[in-house]
């Protein structure tokens, strides 16, 4: 169930029995020659949306676009600052806390959007915490990486190996080629690309990973692993979300 | 072309010949009984998708949750603050513009995002018109709601006359059922909803309009109604877009 | 009843039996080579203290400075960003709801503001709305031009025609005449100035409108216009006033 | 010379030769029984244009409601929060800065906007010595108040004693009647009021002085007196700006 | 008592008696050739730490970095922007309220942070005065310098008179050098620094006073007169303190 | 070297041939029975002193107050927004840069900073890929934990195994008794505490863990293990921090 697709009385019923909603939330920026802009979003879209079925739990729009600063130096990158993200963040929680949701499950597909989502659930936190209005509902949110799963790595692990690499991977852009195959952009690429040996600014990301991928070769992603890692994905996060929803 | 289903390269490649871009914002928020809640997105996206594909302009991911205070007695509604939304809007033009985007259509579908959209536009020319730092380029953005469209009106009042209503209106339902024939739901409605008489705060809406809609009678909606919409938007906003393009 | 002529005993008496306020906000920006910088702020006053005396409702000091981003390109123009303006609004107007005013008339001078003064109306509304506190009170804020009088266009009209333009018109140069005849300054103007072709930053202002006007020719402004035009303001503005006082 | 009654050309024409204004800044609150609650902004307004006249020193508009939260608990008064007035005046500054403006003279009426008023100035400057982008132009900016005067505090002397006090000052209620004839109003005060003993939110200020004087009489005030004070502050406050512009 | 170094039991203990707590906060800036970079940090915070053993006040941690753009142009100077500095008393008043503090006395050695921390106690009340929340408690907070003391004044002129000077004291260094013995940097002076002349940025600050003292000649300092002025200071502090918390 | 007890002569010295400086960053919150509320700043203090000693590497004054919101259901524990911390880390890295400052190595001590200071960074870095202003210097900014050490994770297990914990654990209490052997507090502990279960606002953490630690069991803690434990701390991070400085 997406909330974008249900009407106003389909929520109210639903949160008579329900509370927990998932907040996917990912990235827009570059993923290499032959990767999505998109892949950040997409990534977690999809296994939100089959989580949710999986689970009924509700699911919220896809945020878009997240703290990539450190990718502008590649065409069509897209940033929010991690304090607007946080705006961002605490506006929909709030928002959604005035129907009575109280169960913030954020399914994240972008390594550097952890940091800031995590800064921003504290800075919801601090607004209680501190006292400065009575508590009148107590909020709880977490965040999962759609990765975070013992049979995502396990598949990337078995397919790929050290191909894998950490940014561009063979997994992401394999969700990508199951979610869009009429989007499958195949790239000759002479190798795997440079080892991550960290990140500071957009500048320095460019001169470190000239192509935009980090220690990958996403030449070798299919569809059907794509298939894989989301199944794979679901069942294991759908094992969190009921323990985060079932959680005294 | 949308920015999430190109490569960098690609985007790379559009630049060398276009600087314009099309940003699809909506709002996330009850459409009355029978009307989704993501209305006000899908409709600037379907339009936005098409005009992109009509122009040969680069469409951005859809920010789709806007300014929608006075919704939030209806569950499932979702809001930014405004200032949120601008820091959003900002930091998405500024972004973009590191790469050598220079003309921002903004492609609105919600009515309260208005005001935050063009405070937003002037924020981001205050930063250049006080001078803070040198001029590098000069931006530009415009805003067109998807039903600014002579045809879209004209088709409006055709079908549907004084049951289009304001809010959860014939139109914006029917292009729903359009982009998501499986999500249609029929409700059955005793008639036309309370004539508009302003709009305060989300207290003030809900007894003011009770089920949601305001002035409509969506049962009306068709999908074929939406196709006609969307055809018709998509040539007067083509027109639109193309003089902001030229414009000198 | 001007608030800052006024003694605090005065306004609690007042708060006895009325609720409302008129909150004149303006601009300070050049007006083409005759006109006033302050015109946008002398207009909605010198509207505002008339109207405050026809309909004995009490009148708020003028908030002077505006959202003029596009004009500072003209020497003496002066510009709040939108922000600071927005948060300019919601500390008058949420001072003033402490003492019980709870209908706040913003009676504006000048087309750059509306967009964000409507963006501070549904940030404050945001507040309650997202009701991060118990509402105690159920404020309402609305928004007038001066000249938004079916008087004020007619007159505009008959006597200037195509010539009235769209910055420093012939009517608002006419009101400041009024107000001020002791600063009237006639200036040789080889004809109307170029028509409204848009607005970006300061710099493309000034390059589309070389001396700060568009599509005016206020050398037929008088003063007598301007008595004519606050009249008429005056008039219908009263009327707005008291339906939006009277709103249940 | 008041910057709202001049044009863009004849600022200007200003600009060519000088590079001060003088920025009066002010407060809407209480004064007491009698005071007006536009005191605070009256008596640097009337100041500042006496001031401009004197030295050729042009005149920005009054900025006239400041922190004032302490006097809240009588109903009128206005408050910006500090931060916002540090926003006003940061705004106000960098428009004016864009001109070629760059000496700042704040002619403040206000107590309670002094740290604040310095605050925005450490602000301004912060931006310049942080380096965040390259100088252009040295700004200065300085503050005195309009009884920062040997002249102003030797009348007061004279004429009140100890009746003088420290709000609703018989001192500043002269200046009032002085300047606003027409709205003298003589209220029967029983005696001085209470005496200085320190001031924390708005209702321990309205317990400690119940009728919101503070060791004052201002029954004693006459418009003569008035004139003389703003004639002794004039004369003071242009060595003090003259000092100010000639700063090497 | 210090905060840092004692328990959240111990803490609570203290609160069932007492609700004052003492804040220094002081700034990390270059004073001159010998004075140490950490000088007014460790002048309010050995005054702070022996006045609260003098009188039984918890103390808090030391707010060690302060607004001190001015001294930007020597190389370990820093600064926090005023409004940054604000947020930052905000946030340690509201959570030290939350367990019941309540008199918050601030014990500042730094001249440049008065202003500011004024200006955040005004925003604080402003918080409680604008009622935006019911008020639960009414919070208390007052600055005073180190060196607010007529011991510490009387001290001053005896040892050093004119020599003492504004910035780089005489006897803030004999304070640092009382404090840390092991750290006194005796360097050659030719003699008094440049007399005050005001202050403007961090260029300005640096062409008036070009060693960074001013006024001072701070070779005469001595670890005993540091001794003597601590002493002093504390004295004349309890009294402050004891008064301020017995306020009614 | 520390740069409080520096002058900025030396300072300057410094700079001609180094660029890197140690950022201690703590927090000031409950520690549980026996532990003291600076815990969290004392480890960093005191590892960051000796790491610069060992480096001859330039050590800043410890921002002692972090994000502990969920700490502030037990007495005494403060607590910065995420927010407000992001400005003081940008206020700090921004003053500093401007004398030549360019590698930022953060050494942290709380847990709860982590998500916020990675997100202050970002934000830093955005500035820059965002390109708002020419890019005069890359800043690089990292950040440690002080027990981010092989060594520390050895002994820590080697003398506590299991009753280590999470929060107010034995090596960080150990550390506070090395540092600080005048203010052991032996408590009475019937056994360790509740093991980790996760953590939202302070509400939930003072149910989960009614004493304040998590998992451990601190009456275990010696002063001996503390210095043991900077040791091995001082001898990793040392490792660390030149790795990061000599980064190409």
């Amino acid at each position: 169930m997406q909330l974008s697709l249900s009407t106003w009385q389909e929520v109210e019923h639903y949160l008579e029995s329900r509370s927990g909603i998932i907040m996917p939330v990912g990235s827009t920026e570059q993923h290499g020659p032959g990767g999505l802009i998109g892949t950040d979003a997409i990534c977690p879209e999809i296994v939100a949306r089959r989580l949710g079925e999986e689970t009924g739990v509700l699911v919220a729009p896809t945020l878009g676009i997240g703290v990539a600063q450190h990718h502008l130096g590649f065409s069509g990158s897209m940033c929010l600052r991690p304090s607007t993200l946080m705006s961002v963040v605490r506006d929909c929680v709030v928002s959604l806390a005035r129907h009575g949701f109280d169960r913030f499950f954020f399914l994240n597909g972008h390594g550097g959007n952890i940091a800031t989502i995590h800064a921003a659930i504290a800075e919801i936190h601090s607004e209680v915490s501190m006292r400065t209005r009575p508590v009148e509902r107590s909020l709880r949110c977490t965040l999962s990486n759609w990765w975070d799963s013992a049979g995502v790595r396990s598949i990337s692990k078995e397919l790929y190996g050290a191909d894998e690499g950490e940014h561009a991977t063979c997994s992401e852009v394999s969700v990508t080629w199951f979610a869009f195959p009429d989007h499958i952009k195949k790239v000759n690429l002479s190798g795997r690309a440079p080892a991550w040996s960290g990140i500071h600014d957009s500048d320095d990301y460019r001169r470190r990973y000239p192509d935009g991928r980090i220690g990958s070769l996403p030449s070798l992603s299919t569809p059907d692993a794509g298939r894989r890692l989301v199944d794979a994905s679901v069942k294991d996060l759908a094992g969190k979300l009921n323990r985060f929803l079932d959680e005294p």
